[in-house]
């Protein structure tokens, strides 16, 4: 089969691969539609010491095999961490935590950016009929960002700051606004607050964002400028969401962490089922994020697209 | 009057201070002992934009002149922060966090390394006969430590790692046992875990501490290797307090923070009636932190004494 592969670094389209065999508890998973994501990008550029194997993780996919006679034929979804399920963590608070996990596309499990892809079952969610493949590809993403509201409190009305309206920034504005909160996006450029507004979301520039004005501001540029401002948004005793991956190590002003009794939180993996419900009651105009669509033969060529400035979201068509 | 008094950045001892006026809601305080923390000496390097004035915010004195009687001759203790007391900080969470605070000794107020200070009669705690000068000058940095039981909450026999033995870690480490914690103090020589094993606290060298062990970890160092230390030894989900003004911009890892999905709380003043409680019960050896007395006119020696290594609390003599 063919698939986008990273070895050492090395990112190349290959058309030798194995179609992948399921272990007893796996489905094989044909893969539909997939989507390329910021962490994809970091890890081409060598983030968290590399992936050998077939890139990608969020997809939507059909079963073609299983040991459940049930799941054959049915459009699928899935999470994307594997733990070793007897620990301490797969035990209380699932796999995405396990210290022995593997993970999907990231860390030794080959991933999505091919034609097929093997997961298992406890690891899949159903698509309803009324989630089409190109929203459905968007269960991940959107499951990060439904995360945050699992991490942290707050009021309806609420007025919370999201920074970065990139792919994950704006799900993330959708979600706190479906909570009750007064959501306004902060974007480097007013090209990038477009989308925003069109959404119905206040918009700013972060050149002109207020100092110590939110109780809750999310990062979601991954970027050391984005978090600065971030952190000078926040208001004393408020809390600051981490939601993208760093490649670096990043400067911090700690004494403001400590003066102002700040709270930063890290998230990361979020629950698949309460995304998938957001997707079937159409509660997320997740279509309007998608800036390309790319056969799977010039998955480069989408890598590529994905890594430039103001593009949202790269699919992969690997039908 | 005699005061430490720090202008530009230089702290002098000077003869020819005026003993301060108390406005209308103030008492003048006589003050009996002072304690120099390690806020003091990163003012005197210049931290935060620098303070002009008498220097110092931990005391034990008697009430000279107030507006209300009654406080006149009594021994008392005061915190530090003066709001405006009209804003939503003030009414609602206190004048920790007013934006227009002034704060004694550290910003826009004569501190109590001086003969005479003067504080808001509401920033007053008596204190209880039982409780000496020397037990009762410890009340400012054991309410900080007691503020961490504010901001994260644990179960009994929960395993806390407290890294760093000095002043302030030391309070805080009694502070969590006294709370049902199980707490380990980790320290980068023997010789700085001396008191920690006598006080009967589990202790660890640094250099071989435990990665992804601990829920709770509270970075009490306020240097840059603390907190990279600290932050590795936080378990996945686990929290990390920040407990000491970091002078300069840090590096931090904040891929664990995201990937891990650590919390990081920074911690500063806290409340003083309840360490003055800890402090009547007699529940915290206090005095065993003491390492050095001098005189106010010594007290540049003082300050230079209170910042070599291993040194935990100074106290200067002001009557």
């Amino acid at each position: 089969m063919t698939g986008l592969y990273l070895q050492d670094g090395h990112l190349s389209l290959r058309h030798d691969l194995e179609i992948p065999t399921p272990e007893k508890n796996e489905a094989l998973i044909r893969v539909l539609l997939a989507g390329i994501c910021a962490t994809d990008l970091e890890l081409v550029k060598g983030y968290a010491g590399g992936h050998n194997g077939v890139l990608g993780h969020e997809f939507v996919g059909v079963v073609e095999a299983c040991a459940i006679e049930e799941w054959v034929g049915r459009r699928v979804v899935g999470s994307i961490n594997l733990g070793c399920g007897v620990c301490e963590f797969c035990e209380h608070e699932g796999p995405e935590h396990c210290q022995k996990r593997i993970v999907m596309g990231i860390s030794e499990k080959d991933g999505v950016f091919a034609h097929y892809v093997t997961l298992p079952i406890a690891n899949l969610v159903l698509v309803p009929d009324n989630v089409t493949n190109e929203q459905a590809v968007f269960t991940e993403p959107l499951a990060a960002a439904v995360r945050l509201t699992e991490q942290v409190s707050f009021q309806k009305e609420s007025r919370i700051a999201v920074i970065g309206p990139g792919r994950l920034g704006m799900l993330i504005a959708q979600v706190l606004m479906l909570h009750g909160a007064f959501v306004t996006v902060y974007g480097r450029s007013e090209a990038s607050l477009e989308l925003p507004h069109q959404w119905g979301f206040q918009t700013d520039l972060v050149a002109g964002a207020p100092e110590n004005e939110y109780e809750i501001v999310v990062e979601a540029t991954g970027n050391t400028a984005g978090l600065t401002t971030a952190l000078q948004m926040v208001r004393p005793l408020g809390t600051l969401m981490l939601k993208s991956t760093f490649a670096e190590r990043s400067e911090v002003d700690l004494t403001k962490i400590v003066v102002d009794e700040i709270t930063l939180i890290g998230s990361r993996c979020g629950p698949f089922k309460k995304a998938m419900h957001l997707l079937e009651k159409q509660l997320i105009p997740v279509t309007d994020l998608i800036d390309g669509r790319y056969p799977l033969h010039q998955g480069l060529e989408a890598i590529e697209h994905a890594g430039q400035k103001g593009i949202r979201k790269i699919l992969l068509e690997t039908r």
